[in-house]
């Protein structure tokens, strides 16, 4: 990460302050995150009998191409803080925020393209085509603020917002290693079980969350009115009288503390926790099926199916 | 590009109407402009001796990537028409608008690697690193708002800004054809000549055009404030006097009438619109002792000195 953005333009500097390289000073940070995307491209790679130095330039292209995705949202979503320091564009202006995206995603491609020759040019285009895709989730996510999603609509949208591209860490782990079609085939699928059953689960914490272990307190999501799984499901569940309050409520802001409190109390008799709770069951299942389907060593798929625990309890 | 553009999401609908393949209504329409850059691409792989199909991925990537490159300049610029329709943001908004110049992005570069293997590779890296390179010069115009440029900064700045993707043209082209490094490198040098010529005589037209020939009255670009060629030269030539008014009249708006007359006459006193054209005489000497140097035949030496010469005179 520190090499595809050494330079000294201030672009570059802002860049390495927002992937958590270095502070506004410009001294070296250790705060890049959890790198859930390009660790799971190396662990594929790496169970896949590829070695970790040919998996590096996809490891790192698909997490620019994460960060770039975020200092873009968080324009679009006027969120003015991301763990803990302030965005891009409340630090540059908007104008110079759409600039940095934009320069993380053609170095992306620049990074990725390093793997070399035919090989490089399989990892950009399923990088490429995930990024399309995740671009397409972010547009029908803004389309839901302002009508209301079915489940199986909002599981088509993050399917493509945040599926698309931790699908795509399995894929790109499986090109490194020469993977056959039936196996990217397979790696694609357990990717999507994965994004889904995270997905939810991050869902839910947004609105049962405790703050104290995953620093959301309870509410937050209903308090900023986020359209996530469970407003898809409460809308759809909800009979005409409690539909038209929960219309009011999520039709204008701010929410107050009784509606935040009734809103949650109405998920909750109509069973949309306990559904979301199912769901997330179901996808940890199918994921689990669809390790077993694949070539990975038994030490490997126990790591996996623990990761894969971690990431949908995420409880840290 | 109606191929890279297909599908039914409001996404791609919208970027139809932006590239000029629809109207708002999706009926095709005929609205892509000149379509200079892959012209370039076809016309440079054609001389070298690449088949048309060969260089087409690389002619709609390139053209992608600057359409890409409108949809946020127009942001950044608040600009609310272009080509005499609305903007992208002016239809949609910023979020939107901010996602479908990203969702062209990733597309340019999905279209490019189609050009397959090895070739492929090598093209969308050229055209991710003319991105990056884009990129940048956006950046610096952004910051010559804020601050006034010598003229060898503002010259550093069109090279990245406009130059890197008319730049880029001429390497496509090469790579297609598989020229080896020595052509590839008098390819860049020509079209870095060409893109200054370009742009300083687009700078020149919007302070001295003609609205009857080119659709900039007189004086515009002094008038909306614009950081271009001539603001450059005759700040670095005014002795204190001027350059304290000078900086007056470019640090509030509106211009007044009489201030733009004011600057306009000092500019011509201070011999900046001569500087303008004896640089775009240099550069387009440059190109064509460029063109000297490469194994293009004489027909084809011929067709690229008329087209820079209508580039660099500009008037239709």
């Amino acid at each position: 990460m520190a090499e595809a953005l050494r330079g000294d333009t201030p672009l570059l500097r802002e860049l390495r302050v927002h992937v958590g390289l270095e502070d506004e000073g410009g001294r070296a940070i250790d705060g890049m995150g959890k790198l859930l995307r390009p660790s799971l491209v190396l662990f594929v790679a790496d169970e896949l009998g590829a070695p970790t130095a040919e998996a590096l330039p996809a490891a790192v292209g698909l997490e620019l191409v994460h960060n770039f995705s975020l200092v873009h949202d968080d324009i679009q979503d006027q969120d003015r803080t991301r763990r803990g320091r302030p965005t891009v564009w409340a630090r540059c202006g908007i104008p110079e925020a759409i600039n940095a995206g934009d320069l993380l995603h053609a170095i992306a491609t620049i990074v990725v393209l390093r793997a070399g020759g035919e090989a490089g040019a399989a990892l950009a285009a399923a990088l490429a085509g995930a990024t399309a895709e995740m671009i397409e989730g972010q547009s029908l996510d803004l389309a839901f603020e302002k009508r209301s999603a079915t489940v199986d609509e909002y599981v088509r949208m993050i399917d493509q917002k945040t599926g698309a591209l931790l699908r795509c860490a399995f894929e790109l782990g499986g090109i490194v290693a020469g993977a056959d079609a039936k196996v990217r085939g397979r790696l694609a699928s357990l990717g999507r079980a994965v994004g889904r059953a995270f997905q939810i689960q991050d869902d839910l914490l947004g609105v049962w969350g405790d703050g104290d272990t995953i620093g959301k307190p309870r509410g937050s999501d209903v308090r900023r009115r986020k359209k996530s799984f469970p407003v898809a499901a409460v809308f759809s569940r909800a009979a005409a009288a409690d539909r038209a309050r929960l219309e009011a409520i999520y039709a204008s802001e701010p929410v107050s503390e009784p509606d935040v409190r009734w809103v949650i109390g109405t998920m909750e008799r109509l069973g949309v926790r306990d559904e979301g709770a199912a769901k997330v069951r179901e996808y940890l299942a199918e994921a689990d099926a669809g390790l077993e389907s694949l070539p990975l060593s038994s030490k490997g798929k126990n790591e996996a199916r623990s990761l894969f625990g971690y990431l949908a309890g995420r409880e840290r």
